[in-house]
């Protein structure tokens, strides 16, 4: 059974930063300086705002001058309202999953709010559909691929994550109540490649679907 | 003439980062140090997520263990669709003007995403009503108040901004579209104040309105 994205997962988009482990052992030192000392002991979060969103199938601009860079990541569609929730009940409030690709502009480092590169028109795609969470037998350990004209240029599994779906649903909804429709980006994991205007991009999640976008250069008035 | 805010200001809040001169000024000198170098050259915006939307008269929860600080803020709610607007066409973008008071946990740094600090449940409260554009003479020069239990406790003025509302809308649709509902958070002045359960704190600006909510504990439960 799938339902469509447009009733299921209108709300908030929240990405998860740092959520693989090869990711957060590439940025372990520069944790160990100034201003951090330390690696973050809680999720890294950012938004998606709404002029992000993108389907399967829709054209992603590559802003004029910049280098763009697509992030394969599975979508945790909530189901039910979560505040203070346990581990052991998290997945409960679990709709189900989609395929997610969150483009971005390039990030040399973690220091700044992330809207400029995070949130361009269209740099959000969800698709092609939701699929209901028990049509998921484990979705902590799923292989994630990104194509590039057919080529696969990145891999990895979500058994990688240094958080797992339940531990970041508990850990977020300790300070923030997430609402039905809200979706949690779990992490792109490292190795990020660049796209060119023309590229067919697809991200593959085992089970959960395949999404496509291709890309075009933005064309100034 | 007011609208409602349900009306015409439901979109994406957009909270901008160090608009005030003085602030500004306070950060200067931590901004030559690693890892900036330099000053920020273009404006920093963060994001109040949906959850955090509250109303004139609304309880502002204290999350227990933490500080809890009022941010005054002019609200600029946009009318129309704005991408790459010019300066001087951007003004036309306004629908008009609302009382904000953007709550967050102290923030000792502008290093991480401050989601945590910034998108907790009713921290970004809006009203009383939205002021048509056409009734406030000039947005760009407003004294704007706090209040804690009558007491004045943090003063400043919008002609102390480091961007104005036109230079705001024009950059930051350079990179993203701007949808009309959506609110721009004009930055809070330096000098926040902690405030405490019991507590009724007001936000005042000149022709905009008085915007009232009150403080309790968060219960565990």
């Amino acid at each position: 059974m799938s339902r469509t994205l447009h009733d299921v997962a209108s709300g908030t988009l929240f990405g998860v930063a740092l959520n693989y482990q090869g990711l957060l052992e590439q940025h372990l030192a520069a944790f160990e300086q100034a201003p951090y000392q330390k690696p973050p002991t809680k999720p890294v979060l950012f938004i998606k705002t709404p002029n992000t969103r993108n389907a399967h199938g829709g054209v992603v601009l590559q802003p004029a001058g910049e280098r763009l860079q697509p992030g394969p990541a599975l979508g945790v569609v909530i189901g039910q309202r979560a505040s203070r929730v346990s581990l052991d009940n998290a997945m409960a409030h679990v709709a189900g999953y989609v395929v997610v690709n969150e483009f971005s502009l390039p990030e040399d480092s973690y220091y700044r709010p992330a809207v400029k590169a995070k949130c361009r028109d269209g740099f959000c795609a969800l698709g092609p559909e939701v699929i209901a969470r028990d049509q998921v037998t484990n979705p902590n350990q799923l292989d994630l691929k990104l194509f590039v004209n057919g080529q696969l240029r990145q891999e990895n599994s979500t058994v990688h994550w240094v958080r797992d779906i339940a531990q970041l649903i508990a850990e977020i909804s300790e300070f923030m109540t997430l609402h039905p429709g809200d979706v949690l980006i779990t992490g792109t994991p490292e190795g990020r490649v660049d796209v060119q205007p023309g590229d067919r991009v697809e991200v593959e999640i085992t089970g959960v679907g395949r999404l496509l976008n291709t890309i075009e250069a933005e064309v100034l008035a």
